[in-house]
């Protein structure tokens, strides 16, 4: 079916709770968000492969025998058991004309793809000429999971362009996803692509961006909830940039200076992770409106326990205080010190509402996005399917 | 040396760390608050011992044969290891004429200084006639020890008149203070003017009222630091009215609901009262300015905990907030929910910084004294060495 082209699509991912702690072994819930990365595949006859990445600003194609030859230097060197090796990354940074050291998103956009490439038709058969498009619906750099977006997109893409996966959209059905073995697969090859990008990443955005929906991640273990409820929420961005580097150091640092007193702070985002955890187990089995005060509080409390351990920021109190006064509870989500917050918004929390709140967000110079989390994860698409702006984008570029 | 009169002051309380923690079992520590309550002991000979209390609007007097003859029915029933008897203080209500369970603070402050009265002559000789002024630079009803204060005072005055104790201050001398000894015995009798105001207090207002400095609490047990430097503060109330006993249930509801969460956060209260008193004791012997920071940070911590236990408020929240735009650090000192507030000032905190985040607490509301903790407790006063609004107090009424 891919030959009359296809399109899917990977949600990206917020930290509902356990950032920071998870750096200490601490439990981190990681949901889907419903801000997503879109990718049309489409065949093409010039002996070409073609990307454009026109968020990124990247427009690049290779023939074919040239990414041929290119991947037979290699010899069977691909397996997506082991990181990408730094010399195939310099022959394909040389190969691409990318600096060595460079940390440009179209850069490292670029090098994901062509690694990904070469290595699923290493392993899968050649690719056929193709022109891949890709857009997204989230930010780049903000934590939220952009590049595992791309990544589960591209290997998705490549994976049935190679015939190593199904495709299993029907005729007439507007939407399917993949078995669990070739979500495994795709899971696998996004992995390598966020290794490419990020050098040493945890996994956890991949699987939420395959998986979808939430998943609990500890000491290296990820664990996918076995259901989760769709939440509405608001996204915001305070468009404060900050080091996740430096934010980590920073709450070390505070752990080593007040052992007696972080530690136990530690514990409590801990219990509050797995608190929350069985109450969206239980959420999903009864949607009950007498959960969302417990997932409020929840939120309050993680907020402050952020701050006790140093990587609050006047932009994310603004923000707190800001919804606080349309009767919203928010906390930080992910590395903090500016960058995004996360605000539940009840099944009845009216339009006007949420409206007013995003108003006087965006007053503050911060960016907000209405969506949901819980969100289905890497899914295949048919055209009348999409909203009209993704449709739009996707068939005018 | 009273016959010709004698000044003296018990100092006020704030709590730096622990309050509702120390509910738990866990550390609180108590600081003298230098707001003080004044007393003024003069003779007079017409045979009449006579109270004023302008502040809570009481002005009596009695013969002193007929608090002897209500003194006799009681028998030797006056021991200040025993709480006062339901009995003696319905008989000492029907005596002034105080309605049962009456609770205005004119009505307690009267029924405590007719049991100190009758329970100290009973036990130490008959008071002289004599005429008690009582002023405070403390609120009333704001948790700052106010009604301790004034039993310290009580307690040192009668036992002075009775010549239990000496009259420590020398010709010459500004200020002087009782021995250990003595002091055990003004506190065990302030205790039992505490305990007919409140019923069943903690000891430890009557004991910051009696040694100043500071304190730790822990179940039941009390105490003094050895050495606590002197700190400048800003003291506010907000003005909010709260119920302590609404609070206290609370936090105890939600350590029920979420025990995992709420425990390691009391745990870490219990780590910053500690951590705070290795600091205090170690500035003492080395009042460098590195502490300061250490000391805001507390600060800073704590109130985020007291948040998260729920005795948080949108005026203490603001509180914190006006005062973070001056650089200084704050948190909510005694039971919260409104209440007072604790702004630590720097030794170098400039007077005109200081006043300027004075006028935008007035601003919200609040009323705000500039004043330092660690503050001596009961003290004997020569009238030369008291402020000048404090002796206008005295000699004009």
């Amino acid at each position: 079916m891919w030959e009359r082209g296809l399109v899917l699509s990977a949600p990206g991912k917020a930290i509902l709770h356990g950032e920071h702690a998870v750096v200490h072994g601490k439990v981190a819930l990681a949901v889907a968000l419903d801000l997503r990365t879109f990718l049309r595949l489409r065949p093409c006859a010039e002996g070409q492969v073609c990307v454009r990445l026109p968020g990124v600003g990247v427009l690049r194609s290779w023939d074919i025998p040239s990414l041929q030859a290119l991947r037979s230097g290699f010899a069977a060197d691909f397996d997506e058991s082991k990181p990408p090796s730094v010399e195939q990354l310099d022959t394909l940074r040389e190969f691409a004309g990318i600096a060595a050291g460079a940390t440009a998103p179209e850069s490292l956009a670029t090098l994901a793809f062509l690694y990904m490439c070469l290595a699923i038709s290493a392993k899968y058969g050649d690719v056929p000429s193709m022109d891949i498009l890709v857009w997204s619906e989230l930010p780049t750099g903000a934590g939220l999971g952009s590049s595992a977006a791309y990544t589960v997109c591209l290997a998705a893409a490549l994976l049935s362009a190679c015939g190593a996966i199904s495709c299993p959209l029907k005729e007439g059905e507007s939407t399917a996803r993949w078995t669990e073995e070739e979500l495994m697969l795709i899971n696998s090859w996004a992995f390598q692509g966020e290794r490419v990008i990020h050098g040493n990443p945890s996994g956890v955005d991949n699987a939420v961006g395959t998986w979808g929906g939430a998943l609990r991640y500890q000491s290296g273990k990820i664990t996918p909830l076995k259901r989760v409820p769709a939440l509405r929420i608001l996204l915001t961005n305070t468009n404060v940039p900050r080091s996740t580097k430096v934010l980590v150091a920073g709450v070390k640092e505070k752990i080593l200076k007040f052992p007696a007193i972080m530690k136990p702070v530690l514990d409590s985002i801990d219990a509050i992770s797995e608190e929350c955890q069985s109450v969206l187990e239980v959420m999903s089995a009864n949607p009950s409106p007498e959960h969302y005060p417990v997932l409020e509080e929840l939120f309050d409390i993680n907020q402050h326990h952020l701050n006790v351990i140093g990587v609050g920021h006047p932009s994310l109190d603004r923000l707190c205080r800001v919804t606080a006064s349309h009767g919203l509870h928010s906390k930080l989500t992910g590395a903090g010190g500016g960058g995004c917050g996360i605000t539940l918004l009840r099944p009845d929390t009216a339009a006007l509402a949420v409206e007013a709140a995003k108003r006087d967000l965006c007053a503050c110079g911060f960016e907000c996005w209405e969506t949901s989390i819980g969100a289905p994860g890497v899914t295949l698409h048919s055209s009348s399917s999409l909203k009209a702006e993704v449709l739009h984008v996707l068939t005018e570029s």
